[in-house]
């Protein structure tokens, strides 16, 4: 059976669909877990779908990823900016990763134009919201079948 | 009948399949008009699909635009590193902008990270080569819809 | 009944009392601890008193303070000049925050000037010691008045 | 006869009206057009208006300017903050130079606080929107004179 | 007789109440004063309040304080961001001195978030608006109580 | 009757005519003033024209303007690039506000190249000399007019 | 007894031996775990060998060490550049410090140049693999010696 | 037949012997295209001399160069210091390339100093005037040899 | 009969012999002023000793010296590192001008390495303490002479 | 016979054992030099010990050691922070390098926290003052084995 | 009979033919010599070639060539970078000067972009490898000329 | 007898009066050199003058001079804006130092407003051409008194 893609949500994302909804909109976390699982079906993917707020956990859940997973699809929210050891974890997983964000990062404050982990990603989507999540799916099914 | 989304490409894309293959992949500018004008059909869009090496043309396209079209898809190549009239016409077109790259910009050489033009993007996707395209039709599709 | 204000308390603050004493004191953080309740009960107010060296357990707390805290008063510690995940933590409490530290970090290494968490307070108290957090207390008594 | 003063006008002007009013007022670059064709017969002064959103096109005329300007008047916009090409044509022509912005970019976001042709100019005159170029006409009347 | 606090006031805290009233609220300096006063009268404390437009009547006041003084609170308002002279006379006072903002500088712009007087406090106190001084005053009292 | 408008001059413009005439050209302050005269005359204004050399005399200036005056024109010379307390006491005016310059200061050393008063300024004249006077009140003419 | 020497290692250490083994060798921690027994034996010090990908774990270690090591040697990988955090508590820690690396990370990207644990260390030693562990175990023995 | 050498000139050089003569000489750019054939033929070279205003068309010319030229040497002007477009396009260009500059632009304005298209160069030459056009000649006669 | 010289002293130095003596001595003002005419007279040379904590007064001096004085030492303590206002009076001065500090500005914090002031001077003498007032007298004796 | 390792000492180590023994101890250059043939000869490497005052020298010496040495330690002191051709010469030499210091370089005054020579080392081992002359030739013997 | 030219030539250059052939090639240090020697004859120029890894000896024989050279041709290497007093006795020898490098310094490591020396050069030619030393010797014979 | 002051003259400094004289004026090294002999013998001081190119030589002067000499007066020319080694030596010299410039070096190019050196010396003069040497002296005589 194919290994799951790992959709990974760093801190604050379980307060989704509260917090500051004009950036991020209305959509809590479990819409979001089961609009990704129905979409992944349509693209004949599992998925493994998580959320932390530590640092630590996260990079455990990536080292997990090298072995059970065959991607990895990260919205690391603040960690993006400040982890050196995420970054670290992406790029020893040898696996396809897909950096997303639900806000264009670009178009905010300018502590958060740079993320480290984008050395580590195939790719980034950001700026759409829950739609990101979909559409970060679809670019990974089509990693993963070249 | 609806106005056709705009696919602006910058300069030395109509290089793509010659310049660089290991970077941008092998695939021509001709063939990712074909594959998007495919794709967009799937999404029920139109497309007009171009591209300059002029900045000045450029920044005349997506003024036409704000009559024409019903949002931009802009890949503005090495112009998204320089060029602040791109952004002025991006904001003032009053449309839904996708800033567009084959390549992962933040994975290059530094003078790649910052692109002015995203201030003025609703969202960014990059580093999934021609795939990309497709995705950028979709996000444009949903950004359409809400 | 009225919620507690949480005065949460970051890394290497356990040490208190022994760690570089001429910079921080010989108070210990069960002395301040027992000192704010007593002050807080001057004031009329319930405290939640906590410390932790993980920054996602801060995080977690934050959040969790949305619910259950009229106020949080947060001395970051080192977190403060590092972490943007207590930042974004603190904006989405919608809570009044202040921010405290026991020596005046702005006369101290320069790293230690800056504080992301800064953005989110309301208000910052520096310099004080133990002093602090009853001014504290007493400062955040008057931003739930108002 | 007297040769003109050349008033030109760079990318993105050609929408003024349009673009974001709140910043630039509601006048046309047509409005403008005749505005300052009639303030520049009260000062005995031919014009020669013209706008561009190409950045060689500006300095094709910067250079024809050279032997049929008496003076140039340039709201360079975008291409002020990003060209040197238009520096060096301006530092080339041996003309009084009048540098002209519609809004006051000193006081708008960081990258529109420097321009390249300042250098180039014997004055600088922004934030006074349509009137601006009428305060231009005048000064340029007084180099003109000296 | 004990000495009395100094609590000066730098430039531009004499329109308090008046001007952009958003960040400093309403309350006037005369308001203040007698504010400090009473609290001040709490605490068994007397009180010099002053005002000053000028950074060497400020320089002057600080001076006289090493004589007079038993300690200063000073709000040095926008010469917290330009004046080493301030600094100077500070650190020669030889006095506890408290640096003191109604509005919290650190989330406001970039250019307000360091105080060259900060080195020369013993703690800092900043968000609380007019809270601030009665803050400051506590927090005084308790340094020259040790 | 209608209020004057200030014009407010900074340090050193006392010495005009004999500072660096290369500069700022052989007009003495006192030229300036009677040409000013006669130009808000014209423009059927009324004005108050005075010169110091001290930070605060110039804030207590734009204080007082805040009752007194219909607009401020300052020259602030060099406090223009060093004195936040001129920026707070114009922003808490509440007037329209031209920054003047004799010189071209965008073109001069890069050390002039900043006005911390610009971001309160409605507009910038620079670079015309005595001209720099009239054009100033032709532009707040307008701006009062609006 | 003797107290024993703890050896830290920080995040994606356990990942020794498959993360890229052409910079850091293809040795596993748990092999370096047994290595540094040896080795640590021939020089008569008692070693504890940790891994946590948790900066907070490593926060509470090295605390735990101010009662129960003589000296500790951290390999504090990503932490290293980002965590200020890890510095407090081992300045607070009054015990020897040793900073390790297995690869060079002055050669290596420049974003891994600065430490800021160094602060706080008696010594560094990076660039020398596996080996690194003994060379900073026989350097420990020495600094415990004097 | 052997493809020719490209010689692309940039912006304003068209007003050589004109502009600035005290840095740029009094060759215009016809006399410098005659002296390059002759040199040209000298070295068996054939050549294609060109000038734009426009950096579209510079792209243009260099892509065209990747089919009917054998080499390039490009004199971009002010566009080396701004202009990525041309960088790619002369990275695509799978061609030899020379960077030529009339002045020696590393002793001028510090602006002057870093040149983007550097990069994509076999090598630089500068500060020769017209000679220049020569040298770069008979190196790149060299090139092509090797 | 021959201008006086003029001492002129900044902010703070008035505390001179009690301010912080490890830096600056404990030689009084009044002992510098005596000590400076002393071995003025034996210089042949007539000074004028001030000292004025106002930036407007230092100013108003400096003016006052173009007229009747031969020439300026001046130790403008603080304000050497913030005014551009005393750096223009001192350049309209055209007259010698010493720069003179008690301490090495360039051995102490970095932000007293830089001085305003210096590019006006003809030399710079710091160091020596109270001794530099003679040396600095020595220094304007030889450059008068000259 | 084996080559010898190399041990080159740079600028002001002569000094050792009387310059800021605080800082650098109290052992000579003599006796490191008699400390490392001791500690060599248990390792069985030959060493050859210098030390020069002159940049040129060490290169020179640096450029020996490419045919006559195993490997290279070199303590290049303050050339380390401001040598490139020290660095060039290190790169050329195809042996394996060991950079040493006595003190911890990152844990003293930030400009000799960069050391040029770092990229050309295999390990940097610094701030075991004598004892890092041991662990250096330690680990050498290592290289050299593998 | 003329003066020769002197061909300078700094640290690691007599290392050429070994050091790095991918970036410096196989030609040898004599090698260039005899080269530029053949080259000098066709140009009737006699020339004086040397090499020293000494930067004080770099400046003694530029000092030397101001009386007894007719130019100066020099490759100072890792000089290039770090030494003012190249810069100085160049800009002191009056004499014609082109700076040359084997390898194009603006394509390599960014601490290689910035040349002390270029601002006392008339013209620089880099990335030529040996040829680089015709060319300057065929730029020195015009300049010689003119 | 009384030991001699060193006063040890850097790179370039043997051109004098022959180098740009209008910096530094017509008087030769050997002037200086008897000049100051004369003015130390009025001040009953022995001296020791020397030039030298070397950076290695100048160390190893000062290096000598620790045990030969009673004070240090360094004018190190362009080694002072980029020697650590002769900073390392000079304070490790236990001498007074002072640091000498015979132009206003904080009135040049800006990369010569920082010297290295300034950190190890009582005082600096400069600006003064010849006669600063003559103050050096007598302001190390009065150093060498106290």
């Amino acid at each position: 059976m194919a290994k799951p893609v790992y959709l990974l949500n760093g801190p604050n994302l379980n307060l989704l669909g509260n917090r500051q909804p004009e950036i991020y909109g209305r959509i809590t976390l479990d819409d979001l877990r089961l609009q990704s699982a129905r979409h992944a079906k349509t693209l004949e993917l599992e998925i493994e779908f998580r959320q932390s707020n530590s640092e630590g956990t996260l990079v455990d859940w990536i080292q997990e990823a090298r072995d059970k997973a065959s991607g990895i699809i990260i919205n690391a929210a603040a960690y993006s900016h400040t982890s050196l050891a995420l970054l670290d974890a992406l790029q020893a997983s040898d696996l396809p990763v897909i950096e997303l964000h639900l806000s264009n990062i670009y178009a905010r404050e300018s502590f958060r134009h740079h993320s480290h982990i984008s050395q580590a990603a195939n790719g980034v989507i950001c700026g759409f919201g829950a739609d990101g999540y979909n559409l970060a799916l679809s670019a990974m099914a089509r990693l993963l079948e070249s």
